[in-house]
């Protein structure tokens, strides 16, 4: 069974640098990656913070929480 | 070709704990991943600085640095 993988982000630069470089790196045979982009989707942001993401952009494998570089704070995103 | 990924980490918790879950996630069939332990190769340091990590655990995929969560800086690892 496929772990699940959640790549939160802002696109912000730092961000779209993670995503290209770590989020689609995941073995695709183990992990199913999902990406989103709170400006897209700013109704997922109190799912992320449920999950105990602080800023992004993170990656979120199997509920563990991976923040990667520092783009931005949820607070940010949320103020927008 | 496969691209070189390398995790510099220091065996602190939030190293294992990210090493476990993302260094191993990459996609082997695209990623040459190298574990490096500076507790056993206190030699690779520089190197590890050279490329800009600044702080453990970190993994650098084509000379690209992730800082992932924070574990250590790289000067509390010097300083043992």
């Amino acid at each position: 069974m496929l772990s699940k993988a959640i790549f939160y982000h802002a696109g912000c630069p730092v961000c779209v640098d993670a995503e290209q470089g770590l989020a689609h790196a995941l073995d695709p045979a183990r992990f199913n990656a999902e990406i989103v982009n709170f400006a897209n989707a700013p109704g997922r942001i109190g799912e992320a913070e449920a999950a105990g993401v602080v800023s992004v952009p993170a990656l979120v494998v199997d509920g563990q929480v991976y923040h990667i570089n520092f783009g931005a704070s949820l607070d940010d995103v949320k103020r927008g």
